[in-house]
């Protein structure tokens, strides 16, 4: 998950090593003390449980057993293993580490003699190694793992994983590719993960291997899973030529973000090409406002253009994190605003609300309406979910800043210290001071800096048409605005404090009028968040079936230090109007008329904390009336 | 399929015996003939192709073989059969009596010494007989198979499949009961069988059998297909406990059905109480104006009150024709209108749809939007669909008339001939004349009549606030307006004719506010059809997805005799409107505008026609301007 990409030749914006960056107070050093103290904790139990662990220790024991399905079960355990690795970048938690231990010394001790390592495999079936491409999961368990152990060397050294990882590599590489066998995975995964390897070894073979799986694709050879079709898996068309996102959404991002990565590597324009044209088509038709992706709960796919309801919509939440490394990549390629803009989205929408504020409770799916009876579960039995989850908010602080352009870039506004001293650039150490998302001050600290003027660059989001920078209490009023971005200049001294406002006031978002499913509708919005109305939080009788809201509402905006962690809640004046002629009634003449109408303040709260107070009903987008 | 309540003692109106209505013109003669001429050839080479014939040859002959999936192939056959059998009441085509005679000989051949019979339990699994009630399907297709047979024997006379299911009903008999196996079958069916041939033989053993599988829902045993869980197949709550519509529509709405039937025979009123409940369930909260039924794809269920998508709608085709059978029997015991409203709206609409023009292609889902790329297969895996829309439109005119309270009711209106001289009433012929749908006149001559005066019930369609009756050419002011039906009283002579006048303008229908996905829509209804708009009728550069229609829209009606094997189809004034700002955008402030508006004329034409001129888009809900 985390990249480095200093190397890369076609990295506009480098991003920082592991731990150069640390989230130091508000709502992500929550997130990220519960992620430690309960998620991973909680993740290496379930682990246990389920049956993962002890798959890899049939393995181990080349004994036969009982393998606890699905085939991927390999696939969390590393992905938890990953997260405990970056959140040990961070902090030293004795018993994480031990967890870590443990876990290390399992996969060591099941690799196979050949460098092969797949407990489904290894147990169940060894004859039938890479017989089921389609399904078989043998290559995306291999690319999560290659991700774990790369983790893992970068945040405690420990290179036990990394040898693993290459003894596997080395062993795929010299399975697949030209001359060798043909085949691409049924699930992409691998190809980012291989990108990385080669960044982290130097092995260019990584990298081939890499673009040889992009390059297979589009053969039309596989036939999805059930009724699916070959845009299930990614096989529907030669990437190059690809235009729209189809399929099963975490398979059709997994592998743009590999995808991208190839290109920070090769600078092949017809790769970049092809995914500026996916991430039009995903954003012009194809995402829900909390950037939630997927439409369909069959076939986990995205649905057509403009197919968006709130209630049905799957909104995976492993295809929010897929977002949030594509855009990454994307973001370090290009150096536009809005990938990172949409990285936000994801980030503090579709993504976060996968987990409970517990911690200990997870969202596969993420609906933008509940009419009662959803709440998140502890684990699944595909449990894809919640381990990427926990690596997702241990790596947090990555998104914040990169490098490049002679200067240091801030991209997602968290109290936290980024320290860029170990790469090339201006030298500087930066001190974040904010308390975003709730308020829209952000102060930058500059603690340390190099001896030459460089460039500051702020991200201000879309939704902040009128920011303020200042330096030193001192309004700017030269810097330059470019593709989302204002760049401040100066010779920064230690000391100096740049500070940016970003107007917080709680807006009404629209949808495109073609988007039926949420026709005359309107939703909240403050800053990064998206907000919903749960029946919890309103008054006696107000039934969220028969609210709506006007479109000159005027909205109060309120810190709320015990409610759900700690949020800024939103009062929204609105209007309850009872059924009417259509009690009773589904369809009636346009002339029927709607009963009694009453006024009340509905209260909402950030969408990713819905669902923590039991299982009432929920609505992201309000009916809306005309003035 | 076909039901004979005239003993039913709870039965308020009777229907007649089969042939005793026979369809002379019309859109439902077009129908019955291209059923006959295509729909049951192409039914019988595709069961030949699918392999179901042959599963029942390798029952036959007691040879080890491969069995074709799925487990319910056998219902296929059965259903297709009780679609021949009740089209030659009508005609006796002699090809169909071939394919008939040589279905009877396999199946008779087929039966087991005991008598059992289901070809998949005997090809693939002699040991496993009732191992899997809740997915084994043995007792679905039993359940079909007696209809079949109830079906030949009243069509033809032959006797020779009804002894057959005897045989086949004593032995479920023998396994099934109090003091014997527990059990209640996954998927509801056979339960509507049993009590049809109880009143074919008057063993009052299958009524029993059929109560007591009735009573023994509400277990929980049952876990669900995949995660669906005990919803899925009726098993979450005792019958006489239930409140509303939930989990698979099709299995719901057989049980219900059957439980109709039950009632009318034991006059259970808990029975009826609850079927009433779930009656209002449906209607008032999970039905499309199409009466579609199924809003979800996943487990083909209802989904959550007012969650009524028009794109990912389920609706699929077996639980319109369900519906239909449901509320024939609630009109049988209630005599209320509202009952064979809601038949007709799903006969005309919803199951209608199922077929293509040309009898050779079938919808499984019937969206009701479509956004392109949907056509009709010719058959399908699961091929439930096809053969029950054959059936139903075989015995269409079933539909039309009952006897009772000393009198005649009519309830659909076809072209027909009703004889309702073989049951007790008023022993009259009469000749119905009527291009109903297209125009609201219906002609009723009594042909033959009795001596004594009698009372003729007409029903009024909900949507028909202003009938007009005459006798004779001079209007009645007396007629008796009751439940949805008007009736005359008149001591009838041959030559007389009574007629009906129902408004058939287009009208606007609008959904009950709670209903999200198609808020601020409108549909065009005309009489008994729902309209929809497709790509291919449209002006040049019209997009389905940018039109919007004014509540105040004037509508003009044409027939079409060239189009879609002739139909009335509406022009609706529309405007188009050009994206504007929100070009490239899902969401932006309610501020933002659509760009330029032009008027186009958008031609519509009746839902169950569309998709038979290529995959272009639909749509039945259209976007309304207020005045």
């Amino acid at each position: 998950m985390h990249v480095r990409t200093e190397a890369s030749p076609h990295s506009r914006w480098f991003s920082l090593p592991l731990g150069a960056i640390s989230v130091t107070d508000g709502l992500w050093r929550a997130k990220q003390e519960t992620n430690r103290k309960v998620s991973l904790r909680h993740g290496y139990r379930q682990l246990e449980r389920a049956g993962n662990f002890n798959n890899l220790r049939l393995a181990a024991e080349e004994g036969e057993g009982d393998y606890r399905s699905p085939v991927f079960m390999d696939s969390d355990i590393y992905k938890w293993l990953e997260a405990a690795a970056l959140d040990l970048a961070t902090v030293r938690d004795p018993e994480v580490e031990q967890m870590v231990e443990a876990a290390t010394e399992l996969i060591v001790a099941a690799q196979a003699e050949d460098g092969y390592l797949d407990s489904y495999f290894q147990v169940v079936g060894p004859e039938a190694r890479w017989s089921d491409l389609d399904h078989g999961h043998e290559l995306y368990c291999a690319g999560h793992f290659f991700e774990a152990a790369i983790a893992m060397k970068r945040a405690t050294g420990d290179g036990r994983l990394l040898a693993v990882a290459q003894r596997l590599a080395d062993y795929i590489d010299s399975v697949f590719g030209p001359g060798k066998r043909d085949g691409t995975p049924g699930h992409p995964e691998i190809e980012l993960a291989l990108v990385e390897l080669y960044r982290e070894t130097g092995e260019r073979r990584y990298l081939d291997l890499a673009q040889y799986f992009v390059d297979q694709r589009g053969s039309g050879r596989m036939r999805g899973y059930r009724h699916y079709g070959a845009e299930y898996h990614q096989d529907h068309v030669p990437v190059r030529d690809a235009g729209a996102v189809v399929g099963h959404a975490v398979r059709q991002l997994y592998l743009t973000a590999g995808v991208t990565d190839l290109y920070l590597e090769t600078g092949e324009d017809a790769l970049h090409e092809a995914m500026q044209r996916l991430w039009h088509d995903m954003t012009a038709h194809k995402m829900h406002i909390t950037a939630g992706l997927g439409a369909r709960f069959t076939g986990e796919s995205f649905g057509d253009p403009y197919e968006l309801p709130a209630d049905r919509c799957y909104c995976e939440t492993c295809a929010a994190i897929a977002n949030i490394m594509w855009n990454w990549r994307l973001l370090l390629a290009t150096g536009e605003g809005r990938y990172a803009d949409l990285l936000e989205r994801s980030l503090y929408n579709g993504f976060l609300s996968g987990v409970s504020q517990d911690g200990a409770r997870y969202f596969y799916v993420n609906p933008l309406q509940s009419r009662g009876g959803v709440e998140r579960p502890e684990w699944y039995g595909c449990a894809c979910c919640p381990p990427n989850v926990m690596r997702t908010i241990a790596l947090v602080g990555h998104y914040a800043a990169t490098v490049g352009d002679g200067g240091v870039q801030l991209h997602q506004y968290m109290a936290s210290t980024v320290d860029t001293r170990s790469v090339d650039g201006p030298g500087a150490v930066l001190s974040v001071r904010t308390d975003y998302p709730w308020g829209g001050e952000v102060a930058i600290e500059v603690v340390e800096t190099g001896g030459e003027p460089w460039p500051l660059s702020l991200r201000v989001p879309q939704w902040s048409p009128t920011p303020v920078v200042k330096v030193n209490g001192v309004e700017v009023t030269d810097a330059v605005a470019e593709d989302g971005y204002l760049t401040v200049r100066g010779a920064w001294q230690s000391g100096d404090v740049v500070s940016l406002s970003l107007g917080l006031e709680p807006r009404l978002t629209a949808p495109n009028p073609r988007v039926d499913a949420i026709r005359g509708s309107v939703c909240v919005e403050r800053g990064p968040l998206v907000y919903a109305v749960e029946s919890i939080d309103q008054q006696d009788g107000v039934d969220l079936l028969d609210v709506s809201v006007g479109l000159d509402v005027r909205m109060a905006s309120t810190w709320e230090g015990d409610l759900l962690g700690g949020v800024v809640a939103v009062d929204i004046p609105a209007e309850v109007t009872s059924q009417g002629d259509w009690e009773g009634n589904l369809y009636l003449p346009p002339e029927a008329r709607t009963g009694v109408s009453g006024e009340t303040v509905l209260r909402a709260v950030p969408y990713y904390a819905w669902a923590n107070r039991g299982a009432g009903t929920m609505r992201v987008w309000l009916p809306s009336r005309q003035k």
